[in-house]
């Protein structure tokens, strides 16, 4: 197999400094390829890239009906938030609906993403706490799923524990793929993650942006889910990160999650394709660029939309000082209509 | 030209998650190739990975005898320092030494690169000041030039100023190639950065392990060089750092140096060979495998040197929680004699 392409690069003066090659697909749900590049059948650790499939389980599992679930949770269990006030409050708000403290969440603790609300939180002398894990929104709507199947709470994010087998089966309900233990990772915040080829979690979410393949309860939870996340899109990250103010541009047109590891997935939805894409190497800024070429070549947007776009396909590298030296970019011939 | 080689990948659960390519180079002073992989003709920049080359600026230019310079301000200059206490105190002593005051640095303010430095600083409710930024030990060796050189002080970072180009001459000597305009760049710290392949830089400091090709003086500067940085490997980079407990490992063996984009360059010196790597992504972490990979292939460690090189050659990855969940490791297949 060939090494993947180059999909975006770091300058510095006159000569490309840092290569970032990666692979990724856009396809209908019926699997008609719209672009690609690279090698999309390697098995690939979707991380928190597929949190909106996880959410399934709370539909799956009664959980959306059982608490009365409204969108602002379900967008909190689509998130990897950045800890700002709102975040924080919104995940207690979500913990207490369901009648669980911060204590049952297995995540564990880390400082806010957002400097802002990492400062402030170190101004008032406060260790960070679960809740202000990136992650704490998904883990308490794991727990309403524990609670929905009446399961125990403790122990919820282990690999054969009910929830996390309820949650695998909803995320194969819409890749279409069986998800083996021969492929299998921890996540950052303990649960397991399933590797698929980034085919199949395109396809996956082009089924959840179009209802095509999947059950009419499980398509309605789909665009439920699409629709909670695209409609607060500040919950399902963070102030000027890229997933956050794309959502916002596109008004719904557009679910766009990011993943660890250079992982990123999303819908066009108007369009019915879903897209995968990881940057080989893992690094975050290079797969932002990737994915912001990738929505200027193939989402249609706007001016506006292009605007917002454009800021995340090329950034500018600065010195100490603030000079701009260099800039990452994405290399935009790849992301393009086959 | 082909992809260059996967040199270090990252696993999580019994996938590889992440790939790093890159190229290395071993060579003696007389360019023989003792090992390498990927394309080492490709131009890159060196970027402080060869501060040692930049320091004999001060033999060329006179300050070292002008200013009675020590090991240890040679030490510094060669150093991309954390920021601890003993660093800050040393380079504001060499500053007092040469009569000037922090303020003639060029080099810009960041928090110091060692955790507790920086959380130290922040306790006294102190902004961090060019004295901590990792590259202030060579800025005050570069206005020392200056001095030597009867130049102003006031713009010596500039490409054309007396200092940039008696440092420029100095480094063309060793490399014994020219460093053009077409392949230059603004380093972090607001100096130039010229780029040229990595075979040039490998074989630059194998003369400056050997002084093969040197006239005497600068052979006995490169010498008094790379003696100063390995008996002194705590001012070179900082506690824990894989600079610093290499070179305290091999007690002056081996001269080993990071450079910012995932470059490393050093030489094993009883071997009289010089070396060059470049992670062509720019990950930190892998760039650090990679090296460790090279000196333990290459540089014949004893066993606590392997110990300590092994630390680094592959190193765990955790959950939130603190869980082992993969690793970064070498690819060390690709570090063994041709």
């Amino acid at each position: 197999m060939p090494a993947n392409p180059v999909l975006a690069e770091q300058t510095r003066g006159n000569l490309v400094e840092n290569r970032h090659r990666g692979a990724f697909v856009v396809v209908d749900a019926g699997g008609r390829v719209i672009a690609a590049a690279g090698d999309v059948s390697r098995p690939v650790f979707p991380r928190s890239a597929i949190k909106a499939m996880q959410a399934l389980a709370l539909a799956t599992s009664g959980a959306i009906d059982r608490f009365a679930l409204g969108d602002e949770e379900l967008a909190l269990a689509c998130a990897s938030h950045h800890g700002e006030e709102v975040h924080v409050a919104s995940v207690a708000r979500f913990l207490e609906k369901i009648g669980l403290a911060p204590g049952a969440l297995e995540c564990g603790a880390h400082p806010p993403s957002n400097a802002a609300a990492r400062e402030a939180l170190r101004q008032r002398g406060e260790e960070p706490t679960a809740l202000h894990n990136n992650c704490s929104g998904k883990h308490t709507g794991m727990l309403a799923v524990a609670l929905a199947l009446g399961a125990p709470t403790s122990g919820y994010v282990g690999r054969e524990h009910p929830v996390q087998v309820e949650v695998r089966r909803a995320i194969e309900a819409v890749v279409s793929e069986p998800l083996g233990t021969d492929r299998c990772g921890t996540d950052g915040c303990s649960i397991p993650t399933w590797a698929a080829p980034l085919s199949a979690w395109a396809r996956g979410f082009a089924r959840m942006a179009t209802g095509d393949g999947l059950s009419p309860a499980l398509a309605a939870a789909a665009t439920r889910v699409f629709d909670a996340a695209t409609s607060h899109p500040l919950l399902v990250a963070g102030s000027f990160h890229l997933d956050t103010v794309v959502m916002q541009a596109f008004g719904g047109r557009v679910m766009q999650k990011v993943g660890a590891e250079g992982v990123q997935c999303g819908a066009i939805r108007n369009k019915g394709w879903g897209y995968a894409l990881k940057c080989d190497d893992g690094n975050m800024a290079a797969s932002q660029a990737m994915v912001a070429g990738l929505l200027l070549g193939l989402a249609e947007p706007d001016a506006a939309q292009r605007e917002v776009l454009e800021r995340f396909a090329t950034r500018p590298i600065k010195s100490v000082r603030g000079a701009v030296v260099g800039e990452m970019r994405a290399v935009s011939a790849h992301f393009r209509l086959e």
